[in-house]
């Protein structure tokens, strides 16, 4: 009875992140603008009455109890585990004040619309305020979490448990060794055509198309739904409802299709969390109060960056489906070989935008922002220089000018939403896929499919690995039971390494 | 201090119900099927923590210190008025046990699946159970609730406030008297064209049309929106986000145009709430735990009524519109005089299904379902004996066979979803409208913007009258103050007789 009674206070929980979950998707899929206000109050009502039940008398009571239900009894891993994560999970918010809590659920709704108005408009002055008030929110809960070293510290592990900025320095070292030298090879390889993705290609088509991929992918819209938004965003309310969301524009071919792949390779992820962990602690990040099945950032990351760059951007992927695309496109690509369009979408075009980076220049993108955070975080750097500090990090790394903030400081979604330590699981992520990609592909019966476009191998070998264990295993866990190895960031290079290498011959 | 402290308690409900009737607009216009189960426990969460609030010790608390501090306070009427109906609200919620409540709210889902199987298989037997088990928990919960004469007069004022079945019959009387000569006289009128309301109306121009009235009409899209849906409703979540659907088809073109000008009724009211009222007790149905800011469920529907019936279906809305129609249709209108339009959107055509009812009929369907539900509270009817009940009433009242149970007794959703005492409402919205109407185009600037279109001196004058008052006022001092009379029907079979006697013009 005392496991039951924590099960249904955890259920509870869950039920009531994933109706926050709905109201952030409607938010920013269909909402009036002007209801963003009371929205926000909404949101923060939500996220404050789940805390009150995460960290409430029932659930401290029920959690005693099922300790001790469980002392004696083998056999009982998986609910010893959600007792544990549970109980860690919670003392660590009974740390944060309700205040900060609910002041940061409230201002992600409002924090929005100004940033919106601010990047239409950009007009950054009016979008500090909103940052200020975010980096002393994140700040202030950073010291009530705690961290070892360094206040950023706090901030990414409640994305990704066991990270630490000295860590992710290594990494970014690693990184930035490796990709200058390759950037600079890549762009000295013959150009690609990049201009015929750029010629008119109606929006309803390029949705069928991108649409029909991510369903063969193994993304279920019968349990999901693809919707226009800004900011493309994958969303779950449970398994059975795992939405994701795109933007299609005319000129510009590659933005809505590999997006698309992107949202896809998250929603496969929650789509296939094992049934009994809905409404689950392994279904319930407790910490960050939302409801999702995914491990950590990075581990979602890692699927939608597998289903994106190491399927979708492959060659084999494209001499499999370029007919398709063709067919749906006959004039706008009659005069494209299948090896020009390959070429076209993998081409390294250092960019302005974040989102719509080459696989070679992405993190440098998220180094960038992830050094200005950490500074933001110990305080020295100010929110009001940032236009400044922007333009500095993206000549030195990209080697480009940044002529309007739009284009620059504003570009991103997550700081408006209150999120800060959120873009180092990105690069995580690129990491994570290359080393499960490297170890699925190991598997004869999943180079087979990928070689015939059959992706039912490679998602069940996902599906067993990673998606259904939820918030069960750790991604070191996962990283380690898939891929007999911890990780590293050698099968990710390798990978950036052997692209640039194919472009060049 | 303690009255801020009770206003937080109720915005807190406030905000819950809000994101309950997001999450139900969303399972009703975007939800994938596949996420039913898991929703039903989101709502049931949801509806829950919010009862736990407003009966819980915090709201008591705050109330009780409330009252302590507006005592000595002059001029708090509204303050007064606010902390009154919160707590007779919630005196009542309290005195129904929970185990009704819960038992009620579980009976939902399998009531409903019961209820399609046997309405699909015309299999009244099957139903039986479910409406005899609906009609007792109903019965014990007016118990708890209370009444003063009549067992159906708790189920009613749960949905209109002082309504009595001793009321209801009173008008049901009146009406009765009025319509059956009516609807002879009507019946012998020239037929109407009614065949062409039948053409091919390619639908996207259909919502064109009715979105561009509506929006004349004062439904205000920048705070709302208009979605497909399978049965067309209105929600909102605060006064910024009142969303409309519609349900259209091709072949029946006053079904879809019609229907949104309704539901803009029902949204032009909540978005004329006055802003002050957003998160209060006047924008919340503490009994029914429904976020709403209208003040009953006839008060709604007299606004519906009025955009639907007495402005929509007017000869004069047609002689200032017909030509827009006809610019979106010219195949399929041209040869359609404005007159043969008009009579055709309004042709009396007794039939037997409720929402498919003309203007003079529709209140047929409905004293015939409150006698039936009157008796059934009284225990002078039994469920068993419906079909044959049914059968007769439509016999008399319709002049019409009942061929199916499926077109007869188990049409309506309604008693399915345990609701008993909602459909006199639909009533009182008809006769409310009339009345309202008729006080308004008393005002000459009302009557002369009619005249030319301009529906900007009628939607201010409701929203001076009606709107802004959400739940601040009963309907009864609403229509004393807005009419000068209490509630009668006069004014509403006037205008049934007029349109009589144009249509036989």
């Amino acid at each position: 009875m005392s496991y039951a009674a924590f099960e249904a206070e955890v259920a509870k929980v869950n039920d009531i992140l994933c109706a926050v979950n709905v109201l952030v998707w409607d938010s920013r899929t269909m909402m009036p603008p002007a209801a963003a206000e009371a929205r926000g109050k909404q949101l923060g009502t939500l996220v404050a009455v789940a805390r009150e039940i995460a960290t409430g008398d029932s659930m401290r009571k029920s959690l005693d109890a099922a300790r001790m239900e469980l002392a004696g009894m083998p056999g009982e891993h998986l609910r010893r585990r959600a007792l544990d994560d549970a109980a860690s999970a919670i003392a660590t918010l009974g740390r944060i004040p309700a205040r900060l809590v609910q002041e940061s659920a409230e201002r992600r709704t409002e924090g929005q619309a100004i940033w919106i108005k601010a990047r239409a408009e950009n007009d950054f002055a009016a979008f500090v305020p909103v940052l200020e008030r975010t980096v002393a929110l994140q700040r202030e809960i950073g010291e009530h979490i705690g961290y070892a070293d360094h206040p950023y510290d706090a901030a990414c592990g409640t994305f990704e448990p066991d990270i630490s900025w000295a860590q992710l320095k290594h990494l970014y070292a690693d990184l930035k060794g490796a990709i200058g030298p390759l950037l600079q090879a890549a762009l000295q390889a013959r150009p690609a055509r990049v201009d015929v993705l750029e010629r008119t290609y109606p929006i309803e088509k390029q949705k069928a198309f991108s649409k029909a991929v991510a369903a063969r992918m193994g993304y279920d819209f019968e349990r999901g739904r693809l919707d226009d938004t800004v900011h493309p965003f994958e969303i779950s309310f449970t398994r059975t409802d795992a939405r994701i969301t795109g933007r299609f524009r005319e000129n510009w071919l590659p933005g809505g299709l590999f997006a698309v792949w992107h949202e896809a390779g998250h929603g496969i992820y929650e789509q296939g969390v094992a049934p009994e962990f809905t409404r689950s602690v392994f279904t319930t990040d407790l910490l960050n109060l939302y409801a999702v099945g995914g491990t950590s950032f990075g581990m979602h990351e890692s699927q939608s960056r597998l289903w994106e760059n190491r399927v979708g951007r492959s060659r084999r992927f494209w001499e499999q489906n370029f007919g398709a695309l063709q067919a749906e496109f006959p004039g706008q690509l009659a005069d494209v070989s299948v090896a020009e369009f390959w070429r076209a979408v993998n081409a390294p075009r250092p960019s302005l935008i974040r989102v719509e980076a080459d696989e070679l220049t992405y993190d440098l993108h998220i180094i960038l922002r992830s050094e200005i955070e950490a500074g933001l975080m110990d305080g020295t750097l100010r929110v009001a220089d940032l236009p400044a500090i922007w333009a500095d990090k993206v000549r030195g790394y990209l080697g480009l000018d940044v002529p309007t903030n739009t284009l620059g400081v504003l570009q991103d979604a997550h700081w408006s939403a209150g999120m800060i330590g959120s873009f180092p699981t990105y690069t995580m992520g690129n990491i994570m896929s290359s080393q499960l990609f490297k170890a699925a592909t190991k598997v004869p019966e999943i180079e087979r499919g990928l070689e015939a476009g059959d992706y039912v191998p490679l998602r069940t070998w996902l599906g067993d690995k990673v998606h259904r264990h939820g918030r069960s295993l750790t991604p070191a866990e996962i990283m380690n039971a898939a891929t007999g190895k911890v990780l590293g960031t050698d099968d990710y290079i390798d990978d950036l390494r052997r692209k640039v290498a194919e472009l060049h011959a």
